[in-house]
């Protein structure tokens, strides 16, 4: 198969900074579509995946999955978009298409294991797929999103990664105006979570452990905040909330804000991988019908309806724009939760 | 408020045995139906109340919420029953009515507390309700059952609590003809769950610790036991269910069920309160949206919507019959499993 040399930042192993390197795309193939990348959202997964903290990466890695450019090339069977237009790529670049998941648009969940914009395995060229820290991605149309003319490009990047992590439980779990939603988190996934969940008509409240947060999340859209370790404050909202986002990337109890859930409510975990430490209790859960649930980005067709709301509703992503040399610095001030509440990497910067 | 004096069985303390006692019961108001019990059948819940397993009886307790009788007296405003109808009376007899749960005949999450059929605050006399182990009982005709003219009484006694406690999240979880249902334990809830299951259309699978309980399983209704202690057999499962009803009342590991349910699955606890040890891992939640629930008993409406399907499709619970005298040996024989699948006391013994 046919490849062109495309610059990219990347790491060699866990204790490297990211840095400059040379990557091979693709040639399309007839359902392609080349994107020029103009910016790239940094999530966390890019930082987990550049220093092995999951323990699955493989060298050289190239992250990146909030990719927002323009159409540079098409295959000669691709309908979706032209030549010149915008598109968007997330965290999905290939999946089995024909398991029951695929088949119902939720992609994410494919039983044949989908494809990762970075680290996953490349159908097309062997070995593991390269990321947005790049001058141009190749990817089938049916993962290319459509973005909505009016939106600052920017600041839509993020969407593609942590709007939809949000978007989607809030659609599975049929949030509208009659809503009560909390958010747990205020970083990347949590600011979304508060605009989408404000966007669909919710009551919004945000959990948060100081109340540093309070004007900033009210600002975004919040009706409430909760401090988390306020006891007395706590139990003004028991039994209150139809959906509860946490968005916390680390281990932490559930527990209290189980208790704030209203009969029939469910609290769904996006943000933490791994054992559920301190134990969940099952009373409160048993005595109100309350669930604990984990959703996991969302699929395609989801990912294009957050994006047409986004567009109606203008709602995009609070970013701090960055140079892509500077993304190690970046990484280190994510660390400290020193970020609101997106960086972007300007990829003409490259 | 008049009272009339009537023969039960009760505990005066944990450490003793359940023995014969005088109670009171009120004169019938407007809205209360007098109804002498025929049959009532024996839930764990009797046993743990009986013995202050739960830290919460008030003594002295007289259990049983399982309760079919015949109508012997009702109030002058009462129109659900008339006197000689048969009547079932189940874990419910007071809610506030005025709650946002009791208003979506969800009495079973009164957001003010519901009232037992024992051990529950009296609101008509004061101190605690009394169960079903008695001759008579006096209940608000809105948690008063019709039961179907053709089942057979004594079985149906157990659809009052093991009936509902399983039906409940069957509908609430929309299972159907389409549906894979799982169950965890084959005890008095678990074999009503396979039976109700199966009505319903489901294809049906029982995971069992041993081969043991297979035939019995098929014959009530299961499709597919799989045993749970073999991994491989476990492993045959992976993402299948769509439901799983756990009636399991000890602590115990859901992590190797969570691994068998399918997409947007649900394993829900109906069994065991208290803290869920092992740790929960939420990495197979979020990989599958799946969810762990609770659920507890069923609304009134709903109670009788499964008594309805119950009577149209012949379904009634397998039972043993016993005489009052003989409580005591049957908690015995509850604790070591030794029953297929519930006790009934015969209360013409009495």
């Amino acid at each position: 198969m046919n490849t062109t040399t495309v610059k990219a930042y990347g790491t060699l192993a866990a204790d490297q900074d990211v840095k400059p390197m040379d990557i091979q795309r693709r040639e399309v193939t007839a359902k392609d579509i080349e994107i020029q990348i103009m910016y790239c959202g940094v999530c966390h997964s890019d930082l987990h995946t550049a220093r092995n903290d999951w323990h699955s990466t493989t060298y050289p890695a190239v992250p990146g999955h909030e990719i927002i450019g323009k159409v540079t090339k098409v295959g000669s069977e691709v309908t979706k978009l032209k030549v010149g237009d915008f598109a968007g790529v997330g965290c999905l670049v290939d999946s089995c298409g024909t398991c029951p998941s695929c088949q119902q648009d939720l992609e994410q969940y494919c039983q044949n294991g989908w494809v990762g914009a970075y680290n996953g395995e490349d159908k097309h060229l062997g070995g593991m797929t390269y990321g947005g820290y790049s001058q141009k991605v190749v990817v089938d149309e049916h993962f290319v999103l459509k973005v909505p003319a009016n939106l600052d490009l920017a600041a839509t990047a993020p969407l593609l990664c942590a709007g939809i992590t949000t978007w989607s439980p809030l659609r599975h779990w049929n949030v509208g105006k009659e809503s009560k939603v909390a958010v747990i988190g205020l970083g990347g996934l949590g600011h979304m979570a508060i605009k989408l969940a404000k966007g669909l008509g919710a009551n919004v409240t945000l959990f948060s452990r100081t109340p540093d947060k309070t004007k900033d999340a009210k600002e975004l859209g919040a009706d409430t905040v909760i401090i988390s370790t306020d006891e007395e404050h706590m139990k003004s909202v028991a039994g209150t909330f139809d959906l509860i986002i946490d968005t916390v990337p680390y281990v932490h109890d559930v527990n209290p804000y189980v208790g704030t859930l209203n009969t029939n409510g469910t609290l769904v975990l996006v943000g933490y991988l791994g054992p559920l430490d301190p134990i969940l209790n099952t009373v409160p859960m048993i005595m109100g019908r309350k669930s604990v649930a984990g959703s996991l980005i969302g699929g395609i067709a989801e990912t294009q309806e957050m994006l047409d709301f986004c567009g109606k509703h203008n709602i995009v992503s609070e970013i701090e724009m960055i140079k892509m040399k500077d993304i190690n610095t970046a990484y280190e001030r994510m660390l400290k939760s020193d970020v609101k509440y997106r960086f972007v990497i300007d990829m003409a910067s490259l």
